[in-house]
């Protein structure tokens, strides 16, 4: 573990190998070749590892989606403008978001946190205000956060993790909405994994050519600026990253701290993942990467964390979008592990004796 | 449209245009960027372009899972009895098998076809009996079926898309059972898109080592056997399918002819569909490739075939399962697509002008 975090983080808890090999006993009792559901198996097992049981659950599920603003979006990263941010926010709670249809048919709780969002949005039960900033600063300029707004809103995340761990939720995913969030997770794809921006910049919600461009240029630009002072990866985080990305590390950190297993979504999820792995490379085992996106280089980035995605479907939306996709098919998974026959159950005769 | 279809088959219809457009307005008005939902858009205009309207829905899915046996298996090529077949038709009936669980999950109601299954099956509501032989003759020692018994699993085939049309079927799925089934159809793959039996030969449901490279020569002296006699698209289906194969292919060519939506499984399945686009091209509008398969060179295969899978789970099972998966992911498309607000509606701003 990083020793930036042991003054506030106690590190990642250790999934269970004994119910791994429990569940995956039962499996291979299933009518079915062994490994013969691939991925869908892999589900069951980490789940029921993380679970420290070989009845692993998903019955309560929880999607928690952090909102920020970004000061960089004074470089024209972005054809949106900023005030949609609190738009889709509102839009998310009102359920006419992509996010709020998904989470209502994978039955998960949608939470919506507002982490640095520049409008005042409305209350609603399902929104919490863990405002520190109204959006970061133009990290093309200077850092995005200070330390210590950046420190709290990662506290913020730690916090909402615990929380989940006392209301019993058995599976944790996040997802993040602000505009010109991308230019921030591209600059910390490349600071901590050593791309170039023309290697995982892309056209986030909708940039032409010459967008992506000057987004490429606009990172290389702050990457010098501020390459001097990129020692720790708190330091990655402070100085490139956005509220919302702090706070959806804070919560990877948390979740693999209170041994919840955990869905992360596409690119600025990731990028949020891969500072936590980077402080705690343990966090690891608690998160399931959702699916490889279609936005600049996230499968690269992906492949360089080391990670399998489960799925590919072109999606470049965020909001969580992929997570929820990803609960969808992890009650597929458990659905058959429970509903399957045994081969003595069912009377079907096993291989031959090679 | 190949000659030898024209005296018992009229042609694949046509999928709208002018829906597929329909469809692609609506879905630029929700409040994503356009195309930010990837390949599940595509599913959306596919089923409106296929079922001719802007409201396109699957409320009424039928899988049909077809099965029977080979006799190849003689050579050794699974690790399995020709007995689990029938075994895995009756798991499948009373609702243990993988395919029974997923399209619970679907909603999707389950058709078992016992188009040549060696042993006698009880009768089941959802069982249609519609065997010509008790399973294929040895393709490494002759033809696997006759013509004439070919022709008539075909012919079955279309004649279950037909019912379907009648009893308004939405979207139709197809899986398979048949112990040995992944030799013929690596033949087919190798016959028809000039694929080598190393490249595309796999194992099955659990070769070892010595096994997939017996099996590979049994492809090889099958393929040289009947090289001379390999003309036309049914020569292969005739001389190196099978009846639960030859059967599929007639619900594909079916289903384009009636118009209806259709979702193709994994390596067995996907031969079949193979040979129906040898017969007539224009069946590709109807299909959906649902996943590409951890079986032998399945990716290669589609590759060659220009299709693009849906998943990528590394499932080897077969059943229909991967196409199950699919049809679950398209409910959360149509869900997405239905359930989602508009940019106007919500009162979220659009792209500035560039």
């Amino acid at each position: 573990m990083n020793p930036e975090l042991s003054s506030f983080y106690s590190g990642a808890a250790r999934p269970s190998s004994s119910s791994r090999t429990a569940v995956s006993n039962k499996l291979n009792q299933l009518t079915k070749p062994p490994g013969s559901l691939g991925q869908l198996e892999e589900l069951v097992l980490w789940l029921g590892a993380c679970q420290g049981t070989d009845q692993p659950q998903a019955k309560k599920k929880r999607i928690l989606v952090a909102a920020g603003d970004h000061g960089v979006t004074q470089e024209g990263v972005s054809p949106y403008p900023s005030s949609v941010t609190g738009q889709m926010v509102e839009n998310m709670l009102a359920g006419g978001a992509a996010i709020s249809v998904l989470a209502k048919q994978a039955q998960a709780e949608l939470i919506l946190i507002d982490a640095g969002v520049a409008d005042d949005l409305s209350p609603h039960p399902n929104l919490l205000i863990k405002k520190t900033k109204k959006g970061t600063a133009n990290l093309a300029q200077g850092p995005a956060m200070s330390s210590t707004d950046c420190l709290a809103a990662l506290q913020e995340g730690l916090a909402l993790a615990a929380t989940s761990k006392q209301e019993g939720v058995d599976i944790l995913a996040i997802g993040e909405m602000g505009i010109g969030n991308s230019t921030p997770a591209a600059a910390l794809y490349c600071s901590l994994l050593g791309l170039a921006p023309s290697e995982i910049a892309g056209r986030g919600t909708g940039l032409d050519d010459a967008g992506v461009l000057r987004k490429q240029q606009v990172i290389a630009k702050a990457l010098a600026l501020h390459q001097a002072q990129l020692r720790q990866p708190l330091d990655h985080l402070q100085r490139l990253g956005g509220f919302e990305i702090a706070l959806l590390t804070g919560i990877c950190l948390g979740a693999a701290k209170e041994g919840i297993p955990l869905v992360v979504d596409g690119f600025i999820s990731a990028a949020a993942a891969l500072v936590a792995l980077k402080l705690e490379p343990q966090t690891k085992d608690w998160l399931l990467f959702s699916h490889s996106s279609a936005e600049g280089g996230h499968p690269k980035a992906l492949r360089a964390l080391g990670v399998k995605p489960l799925l590919h479907l072109d999606l470049r939306l965020g909001e969580g979008t992929g997570a929820a996709l990803a609960l969808l098919l992890l009650d597929q998974a458990l659905a058959l592990y429970e509903g399957m026959a045994t081969f003595a159950g069912a009377g079907v005769d096993e291989q031959k004796e090679p």
